[in-house]
């Protein structure tokens, strides 16, 4: 990448003010960039950040004004003009035409859509049917009967043991695990026998899965992702959940079996579920809460065992203030045995 | 599937109060059924669900009366007709006849059993030795050195490093990763320096590993499973880690190195436990707890840094009330200069 | 392995006290030490383990005298010794020869230097950079126009998505997978609009990184990661993350997007890092500690939120003593009401 910042300025209709030689060679945010990016300022809570910033240029709103030796370019949008300018700059795509590579392992009885494209050494099991356009990374893994949407993307090293069942415009990160067995055991005089893990997976439309997150097959019937969820990098689902649309679960959330999500939840980093809960549409989890019962619609919960986050809040605030208050009860206790003494001998 | 309910009384031998016609479509828990299913109750502590279940048809116990539209069927054992009825509708498993796959890719010293099936684009390295009527799945990686007890199940996408030693009986879901250097350095002014790990991993026989889940070898001996024990997905063991037998270790537990761990030891999901530690028999640490010191046979641990369950649970909800304590001992600080104040205009 | 003690005496030139035919057959850290096992005690603090120990031979420092029936061998550097011991007893390390399996599929476009390694399975796209004498496991996909610095080592298994950039000597273990899609949408009307992730990843010299671990490519620029960082097993690093060098950082540690890392900083295991923070050099997060805000360089954090561990560790002792502090503010209480009648009869 290299573009002077009057090349910059044409390109996102923007008006210049500083020097229109300046060339940019990168971009990024504006706390991590570094001399020679570009950057942008969206929102008046970061026009300080102009100021320290160490950008060349910076994409501004039309009547900001700043202390700067950065060159600014006013535009209107300016986060639709960064975009513009990073689709302008940024290396084509990958070329991915459609094609069964040689090596791969299609068995006689999988169906093939049109233009599909299928990597090197992946393994493709009987009965399988792959819809139109579907990508199927190198090293990928489809187990028997498996049925997979159309312009599915499945990056390179994925898993999809038998059954899975994929909506359309379904992505899946690598190293993504769909329907291995369910964590379930009956322990009988202290030793742990599997119970029989019979039911699969169904995956909504329009589902993205970050890499290495593991879905879990159903007990019996089938674990369920809900259309439009997304779903970050290794997140465990357990057997039988079923999520509901257009949730945001992220990085290294975990779930046991059996719990019911409803629509538009957020699960932050790091959050735990137990099994056999509901959990409400619009409800909030935050980050490394750990929840224990079900979770009405729309709450916002924080702590493990998780409470109403403003309820949590506060209780974190005290507690931090508990030493001292250990000491102020202790000072009314011997104010108290003084004032008793005083009393008696007034008496 | 499609069943009536008549059919499902007579295949579980049980008692039918309602419409026997009821199609029966699916199977599911009481909770999470939809009009078609079929479900059950083993515990009078569901029973009330069944006037709220979605379910069509319901196995249940013999004196059990219900307010219900769903058909009933009168069982001894409902939790035991369940899984025969969801073994009777379940899909056929798949079959996996024995045989090495032509691209699978095996060392010439590499020595295999009876029966043993090597699935597409497997490696197997010199002098592995596979006992009989192991299955490895599509994509393994079996490193130099490798023991395959007898009966061994790995799902497509397992790597087992240099002499990892797996027992009879052993299963490995998709994407496990046995025998990944430990995590050891030196720091030597500020730069670390690799510690050669070099160890191995011995898993004792009839353990179950889930997906993702990564096992470490030991820096010098070996890490160790032992037998029975079953480990649920993503989960981290560090290197020299010695777990006992029958264990159940939840889903994104992570455990630093050379700890030891009981027999019968319960790690709920999101557990972390520091290295060096030992944690005694029938152990049970609740959910995202953080273990960092020695833990008694029998403890029940809760929080983090983790105590007794109980103390943990009454000082949570101590907690909540923390806000309106302040309050009461700030009044108390109040009344008490007041009273001082009458005390002293009293004397 | 089969030593005995009066060999190992001679291997480490130290002083051997008790059985010189003692045969050693293994070697294990003090703790989890069995019979047969040579084991060391490099500190005082663990000179009271002498005498519980199992092992058979202990390596001790020159002046240590103990009850024990292990016989002992004093050395200057027991630590320093027992490496020997270990290194001279460990199996030989797996021979690795340069070559390109035949099974191995890389582009025509692509530059492999001089003595490396692709092992079976492998996939090398277009454009790729390889340097001298890199080892790339079986099954690895290195995706187009990825550059890999010399000596880099790839265990079996690793994704590199394109334009991943690698520095010399970088290690991965097992299932890493680099260079997936940061995790970004635009939420409008209430579904999510997958925000493009054009930017990539670069990887510092000396880096290794744990098996299973996740690191995004950047939304727009790259997520770097310095040079001497150590990162362990099932760890998430977002987009645009930027880690200084030197840091280690613990299994299980998830960072959300866009975060800044110094130098010299510690993440023990399963911290939880927010979006959009700096944390200043030399800071150390400890476990599970969840970190929302920046971090002064050289903190020392603990908690969720995090706060300064001495605070925290105060807070927590505190908070044990609770439900015992709510009942002397009760007991307060009445005595108040109690002193308040009996002031009042006394006026």
């Amino acid at each position: 990448m290299r573009l002077s910042a009057r090349d910059i300025a044409r390109l996102v209709d923007g008006q210049l003010a500083g020097n229109p030689d300046e060339i940019v060679t990168g971009v990024a945010g504006i706390k991590e960039a570094r001399a020679g990016d570009i950057t942008f300022v969206a929102h008046p809570r970061y026009l300080s950040a102009v100021k320290t910033t160490r950008a060349s240029v910076i994409l501004v709103s039309p009547g900001t004004e700043a202390k700067t030796t950065a060159t600014l370019i006013r535009v209107a949008n300016p986060s639709v003009a960064f975009v513009k300018v990073v689709e302008h700059t940024a290396p084509p795509p990958v070329a991915l035409p459609p094609g069964v590579h040689p090596s791969a392992s299609v068995a006689g009885t999988a169906k093939l859509g049109k233009d599909v494209r299928i990597e090197a050494f992946t393994v493709i099991e009987e009965n399988v049917v792959v819809s139109d356009r579907v990508i199927i990374g190198a090293g990928s893994y489809i187990g028997h009967e498996c049925r997979l949407g159309a312009d599915c993307r499945l990056y390179p090293r994925v898993t999809l043991r038998e059954r899975t069942v994929l909506g359309d415009r379904v992505i899946l990160h690598s190293g993504v695990i769909i329907g291995a067995d369910g964590f379930g055991y009956h322990t009988i005089e202290g030793r742990h026998e599997k119970i029989p893990q019979v039911g699969a997976v169904e995956i909504g439309a329009d589902v993205e899965i970050g890499a290495n997150t593991t879905i879990d097959r159903g007990r019996f019937g089938n674990t369920r992702i809900g259309r439009g969820t997304k779903i970050d990098n290794l997140v465990q689902i357990g057997h039988n959940c079923m999520i509901g649309e257009d949730c945001i679960i992220c990085g290294l959330v975990g779930m046991a079996g059996t719990t019911i999500v409803g629509d538009h939840v957020t699960l932050a980093g790091q959050v735990g579920v137990a099994g056999h809960l509901t959990i409400g549409d619009n409800a909030v989890v935050m980050a490394q809460a750990g929840v224990v019962q079900d979770v009405p619609a729309g709450a916002m919960l924080w702590g493990t065992p998780a409470i109403p986050h403003t309820q949590f809040k506060r209780a974190h605030v005290a507690m931090q203030r508990l030493p001292e208050l250990v000491k102020r009860v202790r000072e009314l206790e011997q104010q108290l045995v003084e004032m008793r003494g005083h009393l008696d001998s007034a008496r």
